[in-house]
């Protein structure tokens, strides 16, 4: 179990480009999704597979639970997908002693891209890169839980949540 | 992944009880309910837990995925349960070739006495032990998420489901 303490932004512009130090394939989606938990099925690279819970909606501090699972039962999970699958190419980009990770969403998705920020650390404004758009942390429209939902799944969240 | 083919029975008398092989205290919780699937969090005996993932309304049959998990992070977890704790003493017994499960449940459910059988085989009624009562698989009001779910939750099954 860990505590979860993520900052979410949106991006400026291409400047993070040319610091990326490494890539990573995602593909991810939902076994369930509740007002303050989600169920979380990780495929990385299409080589490891890892299962998360995460639970609290007082973001942006979350519990986790992560667990490394069979490649080939994540993948036959996915017939019990709830929404869509996510897939988005996660780059790292060092900055001022921090790793960002800017996930550029491709296939239902494209077009999207949005850069997390995980530490417990305070970092004020000035210490983040220039690159970095509008910070949308606790924004449940950024929630990949929440944009894995179709609309009709959506009415269903909306509902639980009230 | 598995295929669980489970049969429910109520227990007609104490029979079984000068023939149990072995006893299991179990303690569970749920940390999603859904209408066609459920996530369980076991621990058996106070010293190893599990996490139980079950797909399909169709009962008997459900996919399953099984995955052990530490103690501790079980125990964290139960801070996060949907529904109450639902607390039992399992008795295996042997019968025609078939290990049946006798649930004897504790806590708030203390009364209640289900038997299970799981194999995909077609077990006659003629051998069927003489203690069990009347069959009651896939009878949701027997499904230990069900029992977990207070009122409230119950309610919002409900609406899931339709």
């Amino acid at each position: 179990m860990a505590k979860e303490v993520e900052r979410k932004f949106l991006v400026r512009n291409d400047a993070w480009r040319s610091r990326v130090s490494r890539v990573i394939a995602i593909r991810q989606f939902y076994l369930s999704i509740g007002a303050d938990r989600s169920t979380r099925v990780r495929v990385s690279d299409g080589s490891s597979a890892k299962l998360t819970f995460k639970f609290g909606s007082n973001l942006p501090e979350r519990d986790e639970y992560e667990y490394p699972i069979p490649l080939d039962e994540a993948l036959s999970m996915q017939a019990f997908a709830i929404g869509s699958l996510i897939e988005k190419r996660r780059h790292l980009v060092s900055h001022g002693g921090y790793t960002y990770e800017i996930d550029v969403f491709t296939g239902e998705l494209a077009g999207l891209i949005v850069a997390e920020l995980e530490t417990p650390d305070h970092v004020p404004d000035a210490a983040l890169p220039e690159w970095l758009g509008r910070e949308v942390t606790g924004d449940q429209r950024y929630s990949n839980a929440v944009l894995a939902l179709s609309e009709k799944t959506h009415s269903t969240i909306t509902a639980l949540a009230s």
